[in-house]
């Protein structure tokens, strides 16, 4: 195939499967489509739900488009932010039980023996997690035909191993919920593995006002923290003040710079396309750390020097593990906490994926109402 | 001046003042002579002391023959690790008393006010340390002619407020002592800030096995780590292992950077020249931090993917502030760990500086004996 990917025939269904509706792209560059995909039946430590919300992810948008390269397989079926009702659990299951609201996020399985997993790092599994759609099925824990990848979340119903499912608390709203297990933990694990969930208020500085910014001002101030969010221009400052920031710096403003040089005990640079870091370094504070969060493929020109002479530091995130994600879904639901989302139906999938490509001027994520669409047939 | 250097007539010698030997660099590219400077009496908060040792550090090199840049001020007098023995104390001063032994490391005055100075990291003090030599005196704390730069430790005896004096544990040996003051805090900061002074046995990669290498292995396999040493060749395998290292990586041969792949969860990079960091992120375990220790002038290229998908840091330390200098005082004398040092005196430092700037093959700092200096007179 051309394009570097794999078409595949679904393959019929097995007897420790069954079959179930999921919106995904048939072939390479093809617009999404529902058809039927095959799920395994539960079994032990197994957790099945119905789907009721389904989060769109800009990660969806690169990978459906082979963004990050060859090797995706269609047909192909993404989302990592789902948001489920249990309908049934499998033997040894404690964490839930029928009708428990429970999440899953971007990975469903790991080695759970290597030094990340037992750091409750599974995300960054030295065996290589498995990703929640589009990855082989490599430790056990995803059932139903070996020889087909994981189907992500824009479908009616999941069955995921129970480590790997989250406790939805009762006073989250479920249709808000859904992005948290994406983009709220992805702004939360940085802060929480840099020492910003405890301690004395800093200041923390987030670039780019999109979906993950705006969840990043807010679970900053929750933690009781000062917000400078940076832009590149003021277009988005009254936004990001709205959401809880109390500085704005257009990047492309030498003098908005200038202003809050030095001010940033961290900065999470959620910028996803190429870019010059260099930007963003007289922001941070002496000791202060950037995150690097979004995925840009070109490297960046970085002097040491200045890394000694101010103690700082350059890192990378990405998502986080289970224990992290149960924490800050607990954060967001004590604090009345939750991304912004807009509903949207199985039809508005390929509009969705033009907003985020375009600019998502709002900052709002969009939700996919899985039963509603359903309904809708 | 066509080196963009200054040199200046020493003044003469003010009412508050006394004059003392010292060995340093008259004007800028000749060699070093001894020569009279002017010291502060002692006031309030000051500790006055005979200097015993002073250290010889490649910083000392670089700064006197302008690698940095310029701005030099000449007569020069380097020296940042002096350990000396208290003559004299100020009215306040409530850290030592006369005979006791005392340490002055890279800086002897900051602002004490800003947070850097507040959270005892006064080396990154936001209004600038005041380094123990070539530094224009800022803040009060050291005394005399307030027109002169302050002068370094290849001297007779030193006056400094007590604050930046640190405490020399009875059973540390003096002629030892002094390198610990900048090449052991050099190599303990960052593992300290880095949460490696504490909890379980990890691994340490050390890069570049001379003066600060040696000493970063010892510490490191005294603190419960494993360590590996990293060097270009194979040529300081032995030493390295003889010094504690458990593994040895040549970097330029890709088959021994493959045998230690993904190994180390922190590597302390003391490379003082130009060098590509990417040579050894293959060493780094996901969640690593690499530290930059050494002033490498050229930028690197760095990818943000791979920090993203391990979870790793690229991080800049220089030196380290009073308390953690008095704790790897502390350290040093309890785990009787000390740099390997070389007694010469003042008619060598020529001569050592040589040795610097072609290869430290034995890892060996040199120490000016300075008493039996001033006894050859």
């Amino acid at each position: 195939m051309e394009s570097g990917h794999q078409e595949i025939t679904m393959p019929a269904t097995q007897a420790d499967e069954y079959q179930e509706i999921a919106w995904g792209v048939q072939k390479f560059g093809e617009k999404f489509t529902p058809f039927y995909i095959n799920r395994p039946n539960v079994g032990p430590k197994q957790v099945k739900f119905k789907t009721l919300y389904s989060g769109v992810c800009h990660t969806d948008l690169h990978k459906v488009k082979g963004h990050f390269g060859p090797g995706n397989v269609y047909p192909y079926v993404p989302g990592h932010e789902i948001l489920g009702e249990v309908t049934e659990i499998g033997e040894g299951v404690t964490k839930f039980k029928v009708g428990d609201h429970v999440g899953v996020g971007c990975f469903v399985d790991s080695c759970m023996e290597c030094e990340q997993c037992e750091e409750d790092y599974e995300n960054y599994c030295d065996k290589g997690v498995t990703e929640t759609y589009d990855h082989v099925k490599k430790f056990g824990r995803v059932l139903g035909n070996k020889d087909m990848r994981t189907w992500g979340g824009y479908s009616g119903s999941n069955v995921v191993h129970e480590h790997f499912c989250l406790t939805i608390p009762k006073d989250l709203p479920v249709e808000n919920a859904a992005p948290i297990l994406c983009a709220g933990i992805t702004m939360y694990d940085p802060l929480q593995n840099h020492g910003f969930t405890t301690g004395k208020s800093r200041t923390v500085g987030i670039v780019a006002i999109g979906g993950l910014g705006t969840m990043g001002i807010k679970i900053a101030k929750a933690l009781g923290h000062t917000v400078v969010a940076i832009s590149t221009t003021s277009a988005k400052e009254q936004l990001a003040k709205d959401k809880g920031a109390t500085h704005f710096v257009a990047s492309k403003d030498p003098e908005s710079i200038k202003a809050m040089a030095n001010s940033c005990h961290i900065i999470l640079n959620t910028v996803a396309a190429n870019h010059d870091i260099n930007t963003y370094m007289p922001l941070l504070k002496k000791g202060g750390v950037i995150v690097q969060i979004g995925a840009a493929p070109a490297p960046h020109s970085i002097s040491q020097i200045p890394l000694m002479f101010n103690r700082q530091s350059i890192a990378g995130s990405l998502v986080g593990g289970i224990k992290n994600t149960q924490e800050i879904l607990d954060f967001c639901a004590k604090h009345q906490i939750w991304p912004d989302a807009q509903m949207i139906k199985f039809d508005q999938i390929d509009w969705a994926f033009e907003q985020l490509e375009t600019n998502n001027k709002d900052g709002i994520r969009f939700v996919i109402d899985v039963q509603a669409s359903i309904a809708a047939g």
